[in-house]
């Protein structure tokens, strides 16, 4: 399955063979450069290997968001110079969202920019940071907050490094696949409500759905105007708690934290939006069935709304939000006051023992 | 006098005026930040500042080429930060080509780009930085190796600023007009080497037709793929004496090492072009006239082919010159074998007492 992004790329959902790199080949690149982070370059770099020049220079990153960093892009960078690669070089990045996002920022910078291929190897960064061009860093304490926007040549989308990662991390990048379906797409969402079994689920056939919704929207908004905040539905509170929770032991997944943050958007959806009470039990049904519950504490709240303020969606200091006027319909820019997102909170929190 | 890029942006050469800002304003940002380095916040921006509101945010960065790196970067993507700034912001970029570079990659970059507006305050930045979209930082010791391309909403050139100028640091810029001329305008050439006495130009003239010059070649080829190395005549040999005399306590100007570099390349020019030993003869006579000699130590040869070897634009490990077929006229993607580069210097060298 071929995607084209107004004819600028082309996504490729299916296996990666000798004819992906033929056609790599026929763009007579200088040179191609391949980067990996410590568990791709084990676990997915040996399926592509055999396709690559044997003098490739492979740049292996430690992996993680902690290392989403600008100490890591001065060690890629340092490592593009001693590896003598040229403006006309293309690189190639095998990895989940953290290496796209930070390999494709240093590819676009370095010396300018050079062309960059991404090889998304995680669920998350197959339907999500695959499409729509958001490259960067995280900064100041701030997520992805120092990058550009930029496009690759070519997306190569192979569900076979799926075998590679854990169920848990499968989950995480499944709570974009629900949420593509909640803020576009109803069909896709009566769909997706009836899996109950990740281990079992069809990817070569939820995965280009789910893609082609989230690339009609960037189509129509690249730069993240208007439309493509719905994207941002679950993410208000979601990024919250994950940033919270990045502080703590306890480590919470993006897509375990924008579950609990859809479950508490959609409760704001009931009041400030015509989402039913109905539609907003089956979402909490759904998303409590597939990733259980995290208690917020009351403690932490002070500290969540001030990590809501800081998002680079708002304007105005005030609290921007995507939110439901049905599943499968999106609404842009609403505000809440304080009260009601702790209220939206209290409902979440009030479901520990549902 | 306006310019337009592509309907991109405008660059207009004129006094900057309340017109410009009531422009600014009607594009109704959310709020402007000011980016200057220690002398443009003395020495340009009470020429401005009546025209700001008071409160707005002023990033002040140490000046000269040695702080153009990423650690200013960091600094200034802090203090962006601190002061509040959000995506529906404009910088505005008043200083010569080192914080021009630095601001645009700064605000290209700040939460994946931010509208910025160029006010450049040497004759350097007037005709060469401010057009063409290059951004960036130096890193790991190669100029302007880490950066993006992109363009500013708008380009005001205020020759106002000139006055703010030791004559040395025009004369460096001057260097700038002379290649603009040299390599696409023989009219423009023959107007410029009769000028001896840079203290008595009229700039509002000689400015327009030399940026001029620049956006045509620019527009042509955007990303530098083929026609936009023509601008890099005097470049191959100036940048190499330019880096090695900045490690010795001999400060050479910019403009100062092209010209010498336009000098050996015309020489080249005549050996592996079709340039003229009359043409090359009008060109040594002139430079030298404006620029006067400093002649290049045999022992420093060595050093001097590596840094060559190091340029962006290379290929294939071969040094890429674009030289003259006439006065006017460039040929891009020549090369030359090491001996007829040292053939060249000595060429130089040997014009010391001439």
């Amino acid at each position: 399955m071929i995607l084209s992004v107004a004819n600028k790329y082309e996504i490729q959902i299916g296996t990666i063979s000798q004819a992906n790199f033929d056609w790599l080949s026929s763009k007579n690149y200088a040179g191609w450069v391949l980067f990996a982070d410590e568990n791709t370059a084990e676990l997915c770099l040996p399926r592509i290997e055999e396709f690559l020049p044997e003098d490739t220079p492979v740049i292996v990153v430690p992996e993680g968001e902690l290392n989403k960093n600008l100490e890591t892009c001065q060690d890629m960078w340092e490592d593009l110079f001693a590896a003598g690669v040229g403006r006309r070089w293309c690189a190639i990045c095998l990895g989940g969202g953290v290496l796209e996002d930070m390999a494709g920022f240093v590819s676009s910078t370095y010396k300018r920019g050079i062309d960059f291929l991404q090889i998304p190897t995680t669920l998350l960064s197959m339907v999500d940071s695959s499409v729509g061009g958001k490259l960067g860093i995280d900064f100041n304490q701030v997520k992805n907050s120092i990058g550009v926007f930029n496009d690759p040549i070519a997306v190569w989308i192979d569900p076979v490094f799926l075998e590679t990662l854990p169920l848990r991390e499968i989950r995480s990048g499944y709570g974009e696949i629900i949420k593509h379906g909640l803020i576009a797409d109803r069909d896709q969402w009566d769909k997706i409500k009836t899996i109950t079994d990740l281990s079992t689920v069809d990817w070569e056939t939820i995965i280009p759905s789910s893609v082609n919704i989230k690339r009609e929207i960037v189509l129509e908004d690249p730069f993240e105007k208007g439309l493509r905040k719905a994207l941002n539905f679950g993410h208000t509170i979601g990024h919250a708690i994950e940033s919270y929770w990045l502080e703590t032991d306890l480590r919470l997944f993006h897509g375990e934290a924008v579950a609990a943050g859809m479950i508490m958007e959609s409760w704001l959806s009931t009041q400030l939006e015509a989402l039913s009470s109905d539609e907003l039990r089956e979402i909490t049904d759904y998303c409590l069935s597939m990733y259980g519950h995290q208690s917020i504490p009351e403690d932490s709240l002070p500290e969540l709304l001030a990590l809501m303020q800081q998002d680079k969606k708002n304007e105005d200091h005030r609290v921007n939000f995507t939110l439901l006027s049905a599943a499968g319909k999106a609404r842009i820019n609403a505000t809440a006051e304080e009260e009601l997102i702790v209220e939206a909170i209290r409902y979440y929190n009030g479901l520990a023992h549902a």
